[in-house]
């Protein structure tokens, strides 16, 4: 790797460092280039200014989201898949999770973002319904199309605001547990505890119990 | 009312108004005071700052959805009810959407106001499982206390981020539709339309198709 694009590679590493930590909008690029110890100028070289560098991160975002909600082409769907999917998109809510925390902000001042992230939504959303309907298909969920459309929603709502909703109730994300985002992935999966097919049951409430978290410690700072 | 405690109420209703339009944060002390044609001194004399504003109107919000989740005293819960929860509680996150929108921030700033909002979070969610227990015992949802608790979270959690979730869809608040804020009470209905008892079901399922406004309205600018 060239030192140019290495360097490249600090500062994005760097920015979505401090942004999770201190929310982007009190990280300047100054603050970027002096926590990797480069010379604002340097910094410029690479990125034209903060927007660029939020463009990037949500590229890459973009791209984990869009990785995990794939259908396997081969095979039908398993209960195992549900935590699969919910591990790894909650993981990747908790990576950029700066990119939640004041997207609106972020999208009322780059209106070129805004429309990626609009494209964003409405393709996230039509996977989320296409995994709903493989459950549906390999005989766990029994729903119908519109359910399918609602609970596409609320489980995308639900996972882009967990680690929000966990920053108001405990003040702020330092020292959040493995156990508070677990809660995260059960509340998603709950989403789904009306529409179990008779032959699932079993197998999603093992489920259930394994992932349930009391409210006390999701609540408790 | 005295001229004095008429400044103090206009400097609030400006507040309210100026943090739903441009974000709380964009909004200093000094905007409020020319929007309404006062010295910043008069503002001070009646708040010694922003945030004692914020816990003004914190304290009004907290009043509106304490009001809006009782149970009635005297009769058991109907299908009407839940459209008349869900309406109410909606128009309040609209009438205090700056509230939601970087609330993160708001309460990092403002310890005082974190442990406020903590103590609201517990009691909202108790007051939401209590009106579910309420429609189990009218006999028009079936579920368990876990799956009370589960859904009282998630409905929580949708309510305070539809506004939110429009807003980053669809490229900010301003011209936000009846029908788009309609398609939340439908999707905090949606929670519990795996949980319907067979004998409310049809009326449930009217009110469902009442409340529908297609996805694409929605994600629409």
């Amino acid at each position: 790797m060239a030192p140019a694009s290495k360097t490249r590679d600090r500062i994005v590493q760097a920015s979505l460092e401090l942004f999770n930590l201190h929310g982007e909008r009190s990280v300047t690029t100054n603050h970027i280039a002096a926590h990797i110890g480069i010379s604002p100028g340097n910094l410029y070289y690479h990125f034209r200014n903060k927007q660029a560098i939020i463009a990037e991160l949500f590229t890459a975002y973009e791209a984990d989201v869009g990785a995990i909600l794939q259908r396997p082409a081969d095979r039908a769907l398993t209960v195992e898949d549900k935590t699969a999917y919910l591990e790894a998109l909650l993981a990747a809510m908790w990576r950029y999770r700066f990119l939640h925390r004041d997207l609106e902000h972020q999208l009322e001042s780059d209106p070129e973002l805004a429309a990626r992230y609009r494209a964003f939504a409405r393709r996230t959303l039509g996977s989320a319904q296409a995994i709903y309907r493989g459950f549906v298909e390999a005989g766990i969920l029994r729903m119908s199309a519109d359910q399918i459309e609602a609970i596409a929603l609320n489980s995308w709502i639900i996972m882009t605001s967990w680690i929000r909703f966990l920053g108001t109730v405990r003040g702020g994300h330092a020292g959040l547990s493995e156990e508070q985002l677990r809660r995260g992935v059960y509340q998603v999966l709950a989403l789904e505890g009306g529409y179990l097919a008779e032959e699932a049951r079993g197998a999603v409430e093992a489920l259930y119990r394994q992932l349930h978290v009391p409210l006390e410690k999701v609540l408790a700072s």
